[in-house]
């Protein structure tokens, strides 16, 4: 299903450590920029590296061709992979087990942009006119694409194209086919709570000292209503609510309650209650706690009242929420809420980029769907993906470009947790597509 | 102030990493409780180390002689020091800057009793008739006491005696002597809070999945309420509050609101608001977050849906508290509350003893007051500490020895933090102590 030599290459690129939120990984990130640039250039492409302020870098090429210009946006750049121990084979070693390679970045987005560059590589091989292909891949996806977003502004001339391509999201279930037809944003913190300048003894000053731990369990506990819903003022405001043939449309490529348990492994009543789960990962938006800690951690006991707390945070938005404003109005719900004697600091802000939609009526998704249904007879799904694409918005803004989503992702890749996989046949798909809808736009 | 040899036996004693909490140390602990017999039986006094399900021995010793029988208690147990780099000098090597011994347990409670063991050394050697001297020392204090109090009852005979000795506690501020007229009991355990079988994507699943570090937030920021007072049902029944008396020698040996601030870095607004300072050390119960810890804590951002969360409590209990009932109240109360599609497990649950006050004008006191008054002319504070010594209210119990509570400690020592130290200004004095009582009893 797949040649040596292609799987070789695959593998090569998967090996990089190219965890881009990480500066010790700096190193390995560039040397996978340099890879790729080689790659690409053996294409005919012609490639600059673009960094700011040690930044991994941007990956910008373009290959000139004839009528139409076609951009595609991709990221070199993985999830950490911190507690190796949890993986079954090294998080940063390609294993074959059965017909799935085991690897971060396997799938997300390694493994489905460069799937899709061996099926751009089968069309430039086989065509006798190619479009203008623009490329560019991020180094920072996973953290908020800073750089990318820094610069994106003075990249407008060179990245203005007809459509935008991206390969980055989920099939429907049993790979049947699926349009993304909108995104929500992300943005992110992070919070650190500070009560006594060390960690204390519990019973010499319990009752005495304030409680960062408790305290920051107050602050994140306020975030939400006993009903799950967003308990921030503010936050929701300016939300656009999906039209009927959206939420009929996402109803359908959403999986039901008991997949969904089956798959995540308990009972998926995440969001507000009495919102369906394609509305709550459609067209919904969150705050989720990535991570909390503070204090003791080890075996047994020990009795401290800790010194500060730390927790992360992320936003998911949706269409109509600013991120600024929204951004905003969490911090302003935190700030106000701050425990007696303790002091709030915000490190690490990211006030991301919004979320969006697409017409699903428009001329781009109904030549993709034609080309799925080709590939497939089940035909293409319409999917509200609750994930993000950081950067998608701004790119489209700058670009002028209409972007057709299309991925072939599945729950079972685990992407962003231990064991991440692609498949062959995912990678076939990925591949297939590329080169059919290059040569249909 | 201290001779060489006794300085080379301290620092001996020090040397060994007897964290007894921690089961990769129980070699180490096993060690230091092996050294101490052997300095005992130098004493003349036969030792046996007693212990059971591969916990650190307890240490049983007697030295036989005249009158009264005088029971020590102590523990050669450690908190851990599990970030090292925390510490100025490394924690298990016993580095002396100015007057000051830096090492875990150069104070609690190694420090203090091997000063207290030096004094007895001193009377012993210095004395024409001596009582029977009973000593127990734990391995297990800082982790709830296990071994011990399992095997107390075992012990009734072998530990029975007129008066008991504790040198484990802090004097008043500048070092001037106290008397310990309460100790607060103290209990532990640990909650694990299960939502899906791996972390998730916090695009793709929020919004379906439950999140558990928010989850723990809400179950632990439910245990106080606004004003800081403990919102779990039944946990406060039975408290028996101070007289008139013991509140008002306590305000006088509690430091005031300023200067608490100066010692812990923060405004002392802990535990309940309207209550004072003493109050709410001496005599109030709390319950603390000692450390919660879930999902993503490295660099950046990772937006994943933790899997689960995990949080350390311990209880502090005042008398007339039951540990049981106060333990079943907290576990109720957070059952009550499990956070809709996830799994709460209770682990290590050490119900752990109940906190006690002695009546301050009985003749051991006085008789105490007496001794503390002739080594400092400013005479004895009575205290009402906020610490544990888990196991005292159950060995007062079955020896039916009268507590008599002196030690040395000063809140700059740092007790179960890192740069914990211990002067030999304050070793002179336990020093000083042990030999004076025990002459005069």
């Amino acid at each position: 299903m797949i040649e040596d030599s292609v799987r070789a290459e695959y593998f090569e690129l998967l090996a990089f450590e190219s965890v881009g939120a990480d500066r010790s990984k700096l190193r390995e990130t560039l040397a996978c920029a340099m890879w790729l640039k080689a790659w690409l250039e053996k294409l005919g492409f012609s490639v600059a590296l673009k960094s700011d302020s040690f930044s991994p870098p941007v990956i910008v090429a373009e290959r000139k061709g004839e009528g139409k210009t076609v951009l595609f946006y991709g990221h070199y750049d993985v999830q950490p992979a911190e507690r190796p121990e949890e993986w079954k084979t090294p998080p940063f070693v390609p294993t074959v087990v059965g017909d799935r390679v085991y690897c971060r970045g396997a799938q997300d987005d390694k493994g489905q942009f460069f799937a899709f560059f061996c099926g751009m590589r089968d069309f430039l091989e086989s065509c006798a006119s190619a479009p203008t292909i623009k490329i560019v891949l991020d180094g920072e996806e996973e953290s908020g694409s800073g750089a990318l977003l820094r610069m994106a502004e003075s990249l407008r001339r060179e990245l203005s194209a007809d459509a935008m391509l991206v390969c980055d999201t989920s099939a429907a279930a049993n790979l049947r086919p699926a349009i993304v037809a909108g995104l929500r944003g992300v943005a992110h913190l992070t919070l650190r709570l500070k009560g006594a300048s060390r960690d204390l003894h519990s019973g010499e000053f319990g009752g005495a000292a304030p409680n960062p731990a408790q305290g920051m369990c107050e602050l994140l506990a306020s975030l939400h209503h006993a009903d799950g819903s967003i308990a921030v003022a503010g936050f929701r405001d300016g939300i656009v609510p999906p039209v009927r043939e959206e939420l009929s449309a996402a109803e359908i490529s959403t999986p039901g309650e008991e997949e969904m348990a089956a798959e995540i492994g308990c009972d998926p009543v995440g969001g507000q209650m009495g919102k369906s789960l394609a509305q709550r990962i459609g067209f919904e938006p969150t705050i989720e706690v990535n991570g909390v800690h503070s204090g003791y951690g080890g075996p047994g006991a020990k009795t401290v009242i800790p010194s500060e707390a730390v927790a992360k945070l992320s936003l998911r938005l949706v269409p109509g929420q600013k991120p600024k404003a929204a951004m905003d109005a969490l911090r302003r719900h935190l700030e106000d809420r701050v425990p007696r004697g303790m002091k709030l600091v915000f490190e690490d802000v990211n006030e991301g980029a919004a979320g969006f939609r697409l017409p699903i009526g428009s001329p781009a998704f109904r030549l993709a769907a034609d080309v799925l249904e080709e590939m497939d007879p089940r035909g293409a799904l319409y999917m509200w993906d609750g994930a993000s694409i950081p950067v998608l918005s701004t790119l489209r803004d700058i670009t002028g470009a209409a972007p057709v989503i299309v991925g072939w992702g599945q729950a079972e890749n685990r992407i962003h947790s231990p064991d991440e996989s692609y498949s062959f046949e995912q990678f076939a798909k990925a591949r297939e597509w590329a080169a059919k809808i290059l040569a249909a736009l």
